[in-house]
């Protein structure tokens, strides 16, 4: 049916609107996964250097204790890279809840509709394909019958599967645009808000976003 | 000589207070190698974060202009990646003139000195095995000759190579030592600027800092 589709021999069942929202949905889908794989890999860099960060704090304490002469140049960026390195911490939970809101969301939420989208778009191939056989059994033998009258019925059952998918389909599609921009909306809000505050050297402003996002595992 | 030495048949010839900076420099060189290897890492870790920042800025200004819902929250994500890379760049030249020179004061200067402390301690051996020699002769046949006299020539010729490479490394010494006070005031400084006024969303600052300390390539 597809193959005849494309080769313009048969008709489509078209649900416009249907289908502009499933094409969004797929390229919502994809751009939220490059953020998702964009925002993985600054939490794995900022992780690396929180790390980097920690040991130069130590390098330089050492070498305060051991070099009079550069006591107060070493201590001074002991002291800045150890406030860095536990703002650093702060931050990454922030990150890491993000990220994994982020996953769940386009890959549990919006696959579980896709899931339903892909077996509406199925049953839509199948009643075309039971469409077109009736049709040309309505064209070719032109009478009805025993024959005619089983195309019809299974034409009549598959209409009735491929409307209940497509409902199905439109009122899951509803139900993730909600979820989605609950739940974008306070992850963004969350992500900038660490960001910044991380940024500004601002740890009031960051530790008071991460209690507010009730993010897991912060202090 | 070096095993006579270890096996307390043969004395060596010390100057403690030399012996003393030389192990401190040894010392010195490895803590700045460490700290150069962690501020290494830390520019490449940094700069990696930069580049998926600005990735991170494109996807969210894509996103801000493809979903009316949440284009506020995707614009000012979009805003604070955007100037959080442009700071990037800035922090980044302060750090690879803080690694340059702490690369050029710890493998080009600290290792030519340590050159003429390694020729001098070939020569304190060499010379201290001339001298076991002349005692032995001094002791054993007791009174001199050509022989005894040839052995007495090249101990004192030998002391005075050693004697030379001695005050050349003392020099050496103390120039390094005036030499890296000065370089590593500066650096520490401006590694202790650049950071802080990074961290804290100070572009001002930061860019006061890079022109402070004459970056190379920084705006």
């Amino acid at each position: 049916q597809l193959l005849y589709e494309k080769l313009g021999k048969s008709s489509r069942t078209v649900d416009t609107e249907l289908e502009a929202q499933i094409e969004m949905l797929r390229e919502t889908q994809r751009k939220y996964l490059n953020v998702l794989r964009l925002s993985t890999a600054l939490a794995a860099q900022l992780s690396a250097a929180s790390n980097t960060q920690r040991a130069l704090g130590e390098a330089f304490a050492d070498l305060a204790q051991k070099s009079p002469e550069l006591q107060t140049q070493f201590l001074y960026n002991a002291d800045t890279q150890r406030s860095l390195t536990r703002n650093g911490e702060t931050l990454l939970a922030a990150l890491h809840f993000f990220n994994s809101s982020l996953h769940t969301l386009a890959n549990k939420s919006m696959e579980d509709t896709l899931l339903t989208i892909r077996q509406y778009e199925a049953a839509r191939v199948e009643y075309d394909a039971y469409r077109s056989e009736a049709e040309a059994a309505g064209t070719g033998v032109g009478g009805s019958g025993a024959g005619g009258e089983g195309v019809a019925a299974r034409l009549e059952r598959q209409r009735s599967v491929y409307g209940r998918l497509r409902d199905d389909s439109a009122v899951k599609l509803k139900l993730l645009h909600e979820n989605r921009v609950k739940v974008m909306n306070k992850q963004l809000l969350l992500f900038h808000n660490a960001i910044s505050a991380y940024f500004s050297g601002n740890n009031v402003a960051l530790e008071a976003a991460v209690r507010h996002f009730s993010v897991p595992g912060a202090l």
